[in-house]
């Protein structure tokens, strides 16, 4: 057993998606596609005599963190320094339980595969509802396009040979537990139509809009998030809605040439790795 | 249509594989395992009156990358700088297909998906008979396991979740078309089993174990590569040969411990991407 062990798991933006249940969580997931992001999350993870998470020095409770330390069979200490705020559609619980996975499997000697341990961190997020592809993109890297749901062993992937710098605003949490547990019918056409359209042309430009005529259909648009795309378009930069969370993102210098103060930063083309 | 682009493919170093033909160069390939590397080769792609190929300066053809850019219906200039040896085990010519499909897409704006160019470039490197596995590896990034051959839409990739830094040596050149066009049985069973081991543990240690038997029982190690790996043995370091090169690679500081003057680079964690 050793010391400890830390990965790096980057952030991961939808910019759609369909949800896909299934009563099996490692095929259960969503399509769509995303930005993995250079601001992200890195996990270190030792084994102590009860287990503990914090995040950015705070204890809490992530129930896919715990499910996959219990997959795993460790109990350890697991401290999570995030870039991104948590609940604002970056995935970063998919990126705790991914990077917990990978950190622990090292520590616990486990000689799980990549394959298995994405399988494992997919699951215990499925299960808890936190999210539902955010795991398969932060795993892959890039911008991954989630061509068919659930983990590794399902999944087809796909991905926009591109790469971006990245602006972002949040102005608050949604619910991703709340959003998917309502009717999704509307929001599972939207995400199909969004896709059809980033396969036949898979570009970053094409995907900003599908992403955007996504959030419309979906009905997931706030007031606020509504006028800062309006912003963004006006001065003729491409945004969109983070799925989901109360943020925007957009492409280049989009958010700061409408006057905003955003986060920078840039599409990861790496997935989740060990450090 | 833009003025140029450039991209950079990790090199790959192949620890063992089984050849697997198919009358579609989109479907055959290659089962087996490998180490993605920092050193690699970027390739900047210009639209030009005539197809020209240049590596470090001097004119070649090669065969992969004038068939990306046929099928790409592009004529370029290709430049292409490379911190490895062509010919010695380090996956260039793959790494010069992919590169070349990467950076053409973008230039000559083909909107080709990721999975499409990485089909391109794998099917033109089989066809030439330079490789049969590089080109999706590189495509991945880190370490990737090669469970079922082919292109991105027949195979299936794991990988084993660690890094390392790693060193090499290079005494000479084997011609992997020479060898993948002479009798393969013995070299595919050797590769089916090394490929087993594995799949069980997926781990660097059974990596090395299973490359250096494999490399043993495939009869591919030249004397020069024998001794280097046993002086590395001697040292208590992991050591196998480059598949297909005179090349010796080993884990850490394995060959600089040995007394040996290597190339020192390391696991690189993403796959090819644009610059």
């Amino acid at each position: 057993m050793r010391d400890e062990a830390t990965a790096f798991v980057p952030g991961h933006i939808t910019g759609f998606f369909s949800a896909h249940p299934d009563d099996d969580p490692t095929k259960a997931g969503s399509r769509g596609a995303g930005l993995t992001l250079t601001d992200g999350v890195t996990v270190t993870v030792e084994p102590a005599a009860e287990t503990t998470i914090a995040l950015d020095g705070e204890s809490l409770e992530i129930e896919p963190v715990t499910t996959v330390l219990e997959t795993l069979e460790a109990t350890a200490r697991v401290e999570a320094e995030s870039e991104l705020p948590l609940g604002s559609g970056f995935g970063v619980s998919g990126a705790m339980a991914l990077g917990t996975a990978l950190a622990a499997n090292r520590v616990f000697e486990r000689t799980l595969s990549m394959n298995e341990l994405v399988t494992i961190a997919h699951g215990a997020e499925v299960q808890a509802g936190t999210g539902l592809g955010d795991v398969v993109a932060q795993a892959h890297g890039g911008i991954p396009i989630r061509l068919e749901p659930g983990g590794p062993h399902e999944n087809t992937l796909d991905a926009i040979p591109a790469r971006a710098r990245v602006e972002y605003v949040t102005f608050g949490e949604l619910s991703t537990a709340d959003v998917l547990s309502g009717e999704t019918d509307q929001l599972t056409d939207a995400g199909k139509e969004a896709l059809s359209r980033v396969v036949k042309e898979p570009t970053l430009l094409s995907f900003m809009y599908a992403s955007r005529l996504f959030a419309r259909e979906a009905g997931l648009v706030t007031e606020q998030v509504a006028r800062t795309i309006g912003d963004v378009t006006d001065v003729e930069g491409q945004a969109s809605m983070a799925m989901l969370g109360e943020t925007v993102f957009a492409l280049g210098t989009g958010l700061s040439d409408a006057g905003y103060d955003p986060n920078v930063c840039a599409t990861h083309p790496a997935g989740a790795m060990l450090q």
